[in-house]
């Protein structure tokens, strides 16, 4: 016996992964799947207590509405969620106590563990540089992670009240030292064979610290989810982003 | 005017490291540099409201007695206490509020942080392997921090509930898994041109998290100690180990 | 118009990935397919002047007689290969001339620029070790292609009159030092999420010269058949292994 | 009993490390050291083999008329090379058989095989970039090093006929995808604490090459100076590059 939970569009590929993910953790329970066209009644037939929603905008609204309304939580990683949307969100959960709905714009846990030990480390380092490296066929350079990563860096130095990075560049190719955001150079690597990869530098007085994310398949967000499934019960309301459930 | 440092022991090797680093450092004031044989009361009349010991196990608690009672905290690196020492400066500092004293068996920060972070993100991940990479010169194998590190892992595993690493070796030359600390394997390399070096990797589903410490020369203590003394004012009594500094 | 090629085998995974990979190479032409219980006389119809072979120990020496009788050169990935088949196969190629057999155990180029790399490295760098990683599934440590590496860069030591690697190591855990295979220290990690990965690190005064291959699918054999593709006009008779194609 | 080596520059910084790589080595026989003002007669009367000329472009072309007059062979880092000078070093070569003179602008021996690999190995994957890692002092980037190896790899992709490298980007910062040297992205990180490094990644379908090299002191050129003095009695004439000693 475990956490009952629902996987709400379980045929896709996403969903696949979720299904499997959950049937193969001994202290999951799968105990509803929901595609598409399905009633969502069969959730509280089931007792489910958490979802996991990997659908499309347009469903997940319905679905959150119906699941805090019977008092199930749920993860989710669905994207297009606008302020508007989070405070419909916020409003439904403030009339159910103990229900808690987890938003994430990225599951990966290597992922958000690199953008959360980054953040802690960057007041320790005067450099600070990110090399992503992905697959080719990637559309945007740096990528979305590592422009926020790169945010987050440059809010703890600016908390903790720190200079500019040393550089003592005089002569360059354009675009050697990397894209700008906030003062951290990002690098950008395409290559073929890669998947998504990340690695985040320090460096100080004699030594560096290097915190380097990979990800070898597309399903690397399945681990994450579990944490949020299994935190969910831990964190009623509303949390974006899975590092709220990390206990760091 | 910055925070007024003396530094103990500060014609060795080791002290003049700090003593450039406290002069390069414009928060910081060097008021008075002491070496073997020198009167200690040389920190009174200069105003030291920090000390940094790397000293003698012969020196030290002479060092740490004179400190405390004249109201000086001190940011330790010296080796040699024992339960017995610990109880004895513990006892020196209830006669004296707002004195701290922080002893360090390593400061180089990305050690440090290396170690924290890998506690933080064990429970994440099924696998766990250490990597340390040293000159050939080192007398032994694993490094200290490397065993330390993964007894850090073990323990936040066990906290977990985790079960044993997937391991599906059935024919295995001797030696290739590495040594077994705690259910970690650990792989020492030496290597002729290398410093001090540590990987710690994880994995789990799609991926693995990496973090790396390179030490590239024997001054990587430095950045740490300042770390030590800019934060002893907020840290009175005795602290064992930087990472309680380190706001995490 | 380019080189015409069959692939035998062509249902399975291994052919699957290969058809795709000659379809979308502009200089290679794909002129047959074939699968057991299907008739080779198809590729000398279609013209076939190239056959990819990744069958079974089964079916690869009557694959081979037909072919090379017909003036077909092979590409082989198939297992089973000892002495007496390699004579046997050498006889049939002694009476035509201009058909090239190429039999290899790794077509994966990354892995297989990796040794001959670390072979030619091994003379000038006093230190030589080899850390392989690899999914936990894997049921031999060290790999193969680790232990293969090892080899070599023993052998090239050995041929350049080298003394044994510098290690100063007196007190150890059992397997820290990892495997001995002819004085090569090899570490294997086994990581859930990896695939496989081999890194040889070099070391020598004040530097390291490191060679890192990793392979993200079960795919990365394809390439390396295809530059066998390519060469075999080149080369004429049996080759082993890749290396051989490889102009170095 | 050994190659009988001179040096010259002996009480510079750099040749204070090749007295002592040359004191070291048990093959090797230091005769003479020899600095700004003292004769070089002493080189010929202490039988002097070889020298090592790590001086000063206004007295290196001194140095070396005299020694290959005299018969002595000269492995040579001193700067400042033009045609003009390599025609006049040839010249007298050209009446002095069996004398040989090696020049190279880099004697560190791992970033030199990181540029042999790198050629080597360009023809056989579709992707390539380069990542250097330099101290936050150095004022040109990327590193000389890192543009010749690029260049080198732009040549090699040219004779082989490949195409550009496949890259999607639509969006993107300005240089995060590095600077273009003939198609190459060269991505330059400055990083305190780091010394020297360089990382040449390749990919291809479902892999990755990465050729790495790390200097981790300033004295990571004696090595190399030792593979010249010792293969000079090979190379009779005017070598330019140490690649050319390495017998790949």
């Amino acid at each position: 016996m475990g956490i009952k939970v629902g996987v709400l569009g379980a045929k896709g590929r996403v969903g696949q992964t979720i299904v499997t993910a959950v049937n193969e953790a001994t202290d999951l329970e799968l105990v509803a799947e929901i595609n598409s066209g399905d009633s969502l009644d069969a959730l509280v037939a089931a007792g489910a207590e958490v979802v996991v929603d990997f659908t499309t905008p347009n469903a997940v609204m319905g679905n959150l509405e119906f699941c805090i309304q019977n008092g199930i939580s749920a993860v989710v990683g669905t994207t297009g969620f606008d302020e508007e949307r989070l405070a419909q969100v916020r409003s439904w959960l403030s009339e159910k106590d103990g229900v808690g709905v987890l938003i994430a714009p990225n599951f990966a846990i290597s992922a958000v563990l690199t953008m959360v030990f980054a953040k802690q480390a960057a007041r320790f380092f005067e450099s600070a540089e990110i090399v992503e490296l992905h697959h080719p066929n990637k559309l945007d350079a740096p990528s979305g992670t590592a422009i926020h990563t790169a945010q987050g860096i440059a809010q703890a130095r600016k908390e903790a009240g720190m200079d500019a990075q040393p550089d003592a560049t005089e002569q360059s190719l354009p675009g050697s030292r990397g894209a700008d955001v906030e003062g951290i150079p990002v690098h950008a690597v395409r290559m073929s064979g890669m998947v998504a990869h990340e690695a985040v530098i320090f460096g100080t007085q004699g030594q560096t610290l290097t915190i380097k994310q990979d990800s070898y398949d597309r399903n690397s967000f399945a681990p994450g989810v579990l944490v949020g499934v299994r935190g969910i019960a831990e964190h009623p309301g509303l949390v974006i982003g899975l590092e709220n459930y990390l206990g760091l």
